[in-house]
């Protein structure tokens, strides 16, 4: 999210939508907490600033009132749902991220151990277990189901590409009796979840549709960090690492490392950050020259004998110009092998300039979002999918939690799949790469 | 921080010292930055709000443009120090904590290679490397010296506790011809180098004195998450593990966990929510009853067989009361130890209900300090880093390096070290250990 | 062992036990083996040389075919037992120690998955699981119960320490018809798994007995290295790490870090080979004398510093000479408590030298033997499994699993626990430690 | 190496070249031992057996004093070289293996901090660094240089493939004074040694050269494991768990992995045995037939929905007879792409069979051989290296460092050149990937 970007959303892009008036009193208040103290409850008109900053509430001209905000998310006092009468279904989609499998149980932990809730129901594979073949699969998801998931990763309902119908989709919902179906995937699966969300309204059924936005890109707006995200870039950093060492044990080494970021290079800048020896970070939001990536490089390697440079996987795709495009099961746009065009031309370069140069290229992918979340990770998921069950029970919908300024918050579907949350090249993020890599502000100027 | 701490804060409180006018053009602009671009920049008008709920600004009754707002942190157009002119020392003090060396190595980095100040000083073994006979230590500070320190925990500079005459420091500093000390250590060492600061500003000498917050408990407030405080309890994590391990492969096994946290529980919360098998967490913020937990273990046994607690050395203190209290090279009090007196009184309440534990107690503190930071601390540090140094350039002291909502930012010591950041036992983090640990609100009412 | 010990055993020491001919096929062939092809199996007239020195065997006089020799593990074209139709028990007894869960989870995919027995129970808490009262807790191991366990430490059986009556045990074993028991633990154990062959043996009962050596401190002899010692000395590798930074981040630091190793000094040998700054190894084989070790000590902190020293639990025992001894629930003698001792004489020598140390002391034990195996041991457990039950099927019993000279071998419970593998003070490994550290080759005579 | 191999090998065969008569009194005695005690020293006649069987033993007919054995490494207590008037240079070769760093390191301690030589020179580069252009970039190595290298993968010399000029490089050993040459490398770069050491003694130069055999793939003979392999298979251990992760979180997934193991699948049988998750591991020793491959994983993925294979990049070389082979730059013939020709063949196989799986290949190959060494690696580089030191000063040349039933040995290198260790597909570690990874004995048969 850039700055400016923000000043346009009114208080109506920042409400999210809810099933009807919250009447169950909250069974919380009977077990975990101390009946003659419940400021543990989010009162129903507390608000998180959306501006951070002094400058943009200003330029608003509100008053302070009126200031945008979002609603934060936590448990409330009084549900929609009753508990024991509801029945919460689970679908994960798309790629592997870090912490699938932590999200997932922290749910059923949620939704079971402390709301009491009827049933959870696992949907395999995707949108694919929510169609009419693949719900013959649906597993029960229990709290001894999922214990020792905290350590494993990849997720235990697999996974897949794509959406379904989501008539199909409701239907099955309705056959099984699921009144809260929280989808766990990127902006695709969001969209899909909107539309079952939309299609349950239509038919007047209060189905709640909840997401928790899966994006090892950390691309998705009002998350300050996406799940799984410093669990990726730590490993990322490893990869690094051994491509450094190969590098530098050899005349002329040069490490390539395709990291990825289709259309945002946070994986490459706090990976290359978190490694101590990167000579070049390339992220999609940066133009890229190759001429003036070449001339750095030689320098590099005149200057210190070898060099690292990392790549995110959307980086330069404007040296894919006028090609042919196709897209894959998700729908998304299959982009340039940058990584690929990268050694070639770096090694064509290095050749016709005479010099011997040792390329290796890395592409770490797999490696990087199967691995099972950090400690970090760990506790974040399990908080995220406490507050996606919070929301849930409260009857909202079309809705994904969020966090914003440190805060867990409601944030509508369609709000999060409006934009994307990029690397500002003018920041101090990508100031601070510059500092790190020495590489140069454009190349175009090199 | 609780909510209602901050609302009397004033702008004023906020405001922080300045040594006097910026006029020297920051050298930042003929080296990374393209000329005709300087949004890197941070206006000098720039704020980031205190508040983060509609309701805490709504509640100051104040207009918008009034709301109280740290100065942002990040690189200024214009300096109050001319870098080629400026000598920087930097001193590390007290207990170890994950990321000491990184933040050395992103000082060194940032003042030699961007901004190419004339040295870089490191004062060792604490404040008593600013006293007379410990300056004879101080060791030159290069970009290569500190190379590979990323990897290492510890510091490199050494480090001790307790603080050293103002004057005679300031002695050395004038004797070496130091601008900019960098102090990084917890609020005893901020107050020293406040002390410092005003020592100087007592003889006018335009010296730049910037903190650096340490502490591996995240008590200091105004700091989302202090450096090196992910590693720390990640690392606590494995112990819990461990001891979670040997408790469940003995009949009534009980592991008792003494983990860092003298006013501030976060990390014995955290490294139990990212482990999956605590039962019972205790924690400064919230009283202990001894009745009420050996009740509580006992169910727990029953249940399961064995049990698992985690404490932090703060909690339970009041089970000390009466007894003499000292303190030590630092000043801090020094804490009755409840990590053996739970050890003791657990077994001793198990012989007399005629149960055969097995108790393992663990106390790992050194082990948990003196971890290299992880790849995110490792990134945290660096930037922390960057961040001071452009706020001591730009003239800033008496100042630390804190970072609010996401934002790095510039917050007066005197604030700094006035009040503490602790775990809200009504907030959320507090909820979700409630809920992943299944132990009860209060200990009293058990 | 030492060199001289080996030379009085003779060809009738190395007999093991066997229960009666072998005459059933064995079910590999129809499985896994080309009915063509039967080299895999082990021919009973197979030995394993004793001797690995020209030398020693000279040295018996001995013509070549009668040198002594072991009888080599591995799968026997014909059993004893007939595998539809045999039950198999498993208990694990003593102290953790890595790898205990992956030995378990090997026994039970060679029994189940291989020759196909027709049970394997699980006997809970050490032999407490084999008497009367404890014999209802067992458990029934499957393939599909012991999936995972290869990632966790402990032992999922649980464990307990001491013996039981060998006549109850056996009326255990007859009341469930086990026919195979697989003991693991230590020489107590071992002697224990003995007692009930012994007593088996006495009835006329065909129940193998076959013993996996388990000895974190890898002081059983006729084994290269017992299971999880690599992965511990690992482990304590990480806290010779931790304690190192602590020491050489204060001036006069002194680390003191006591490991595992009664009688046997390896973990402590190998651990401080595996770390660059350990300045001093203590263990039991080489007497020690505190002024000598004193003395030393103030020599390293002036030249450096700071010190690391390593101390095996039993080294230095004869500084308690004279003081009671109590003995444990297993029967061993509680040791003097060397780490506190060395901790209490080196502070005290410090202050009376006038020197201001700083001197963590670090007691890992837990931590250490409750971590799960490395790949090495992992892979280590699961042939030593491979080989019990080739061994058990053959119809071995009083024998435990051993190797040498990188061959698995059966060696009897007798000679497996009438010696102890040891450190050899002239030997290769402590003089690589000698050289490493710098420390004296004695300490009397410093 | 195959059992029968050994039976050709005479007492000729396994004796080692030597300089001349060791006279010189080694420094170890003034230095670490104590003069009444020289028991640490190898006395000239020590010998290890050959043969590791009785069988064998027995097979050759020989008298005991005569079988066939091995020189033991170790100190020695007369020396060929006198250390303060010795130069000893290091030169590392071929491709990356984790322990790298670790000899080198342990050669410069020993050879400079306990024999005291004269100096310690670095070749850069591989052979290269021996030419005469590349000697100009020779280092100094001092046990301060070489501190802290443990930790580092890689190697600080740098490495290339390929040979040199054996006579130019003599002369660069002489042009420098160097008297012992130890060089770093695989089967190739030890043939490079003996032609070195050939040049030397036809020029009647008393130069050593001693080699420490490097190969990831354990495949040199008369060495129970090479330095670096247990790192090496432990990393190749988690890349298995990410593809097995991957591949279980689809329908359909297959995960294939190809490993190092050019001519010996050690790494693959090892890392699979090392995991849990294996369906199917491929070496170069056991032939491969595409259909039964095809139909076996037919099978799997009907069972279980989804399969992992480990293909060491040697295996199932018979697929590409007839195709054009070139060598690389050390001279070995490059081998067909086994991994991407399987890639290809089973999702050409499923396709056609209806199934729509999907197949993840993964070449983690540079990431394997970058690491740093494991603690076991650690300790094993820095014996063999200390064994080389001695080897080296008591004159011996020609000759590598090998390690024989767990004691360190000296092979003359054309020994050590003259065959592969190879994993037996009769043998014991086969019999276990077959039982744990349940594929079958003979894929023709299938």
């Amino acid at each position: 999210m850039h700055t400016g970007d923000q000043l346009c959303l009114t208080a109506a892009d920042l409400t999210v939508r809810t099933l009807g008036p919250a009447t169950v009193p909250s069974p919380l208040d009977g077990s975990l907490l101390d009946p003659r103290d419940s400021v543990h409850y989010v009162a129903e008109t507390d608000r998180v600033l959306l501006d951070d900053t002094l400058d943009m509430a200003v330029r608003r001209g509100l008053p302070t009132r009126e200031l945008p905000a979002f609603e934060p998310g936590g448990p409330r006092s009084r549900l929609f749902f009753d508990p024991p009468r509801t029945r919460v279904g689970v679908v994960t989609c798309g790629g592997l991220c870090p912490g699938l499998n932590n999200v997932i149980r922290g749910l059923v932990l949620e939704a079971c151990g402390h709301y009491g809730v009827a049933s959870v129901t696992g949907f395999r594979n995707g949108y694919r277990g929510l169609n009419r073949a693949g719900a013959a699969d649906a597993v029960e998801l229990t709290p001894a189901a999922v214990r020792g998931l905290n350590d494993q990763g990849g997720t235990v309902l697999g996974t897949s590409r794509g959406g379904q119908d989501p008539a199909e989709m409701v239907d099955t919902l309705v056959a099984r009796g699921i009144d809260v179906l929280f989808v766990i995937g990127g902006d695709g699966t969001l969209r899909g979840g909107q539309d079952i969300a939309d299609e349950a309204t239509r038919r007047g059924l209060p189905i709640a549709v909840v997401g928790i936005p899966k994006t090892i890109d950390n691309d998705i707006p009002w998350i300050d960090a996406s799940f799984g995200f410093q669990t990726a870039f730590g490993r990322a950093a490893e990869s690094i690492r051994a491509a450094h060492t190969e590098a530098r044990s050899t005349p002329n080494g040069v490490g390539l490392i395709k990291l990825m970021g289709r259309h945002s290079g946070f994986i490459a800048a706090y990976a290359s950050l978190a490694s101590e020896d990167v000579d070049v970070v390339l992220v999609p939001e940066v133009p890229l020259d190759l001429d003036g990536l070449l001339a750095h490089l030689d320098r590099v390697l005149d200057r210190q004998g070898h060099a690292v440079v990392v790549v995110a996987e959307g980086a330069g795709q404007e040296l894919f110009a006028g090609q042919p495009q196709d897209r894959d099961a998700s729908g998304n746009l299959r982009l340039g092998d940058v990584g690929a065009l990268l050694r070639d031309r770096i090694t064509a370069a290095a050749r016709d300039g005479g010099r011997d140069i040792s390329l290796r290229y890395v592409d770490p992918g797999y490696a990087i979002r199967s691995v099972p979340a950090n400690p970090f990770d760990s506790v974040y998921c399990q908080r995220l999918a406490q507050a996606a069950v919070h929301a849930a029970m409260a009857g909202r919908t079309a809705t994904v939690v969020g966090r914003w300024h440190g805060r867990f918050v409601h944030v509508p579907i369609a709000l999060a799949t409006a934009s994307r949350n990029q690397v500002d090249p003018q920041g101090d993020l990508w100031l601070s790469v510059l500092e790190a890599t020495g590489q140069p502000f454009t190349w175009s100027a090199y």
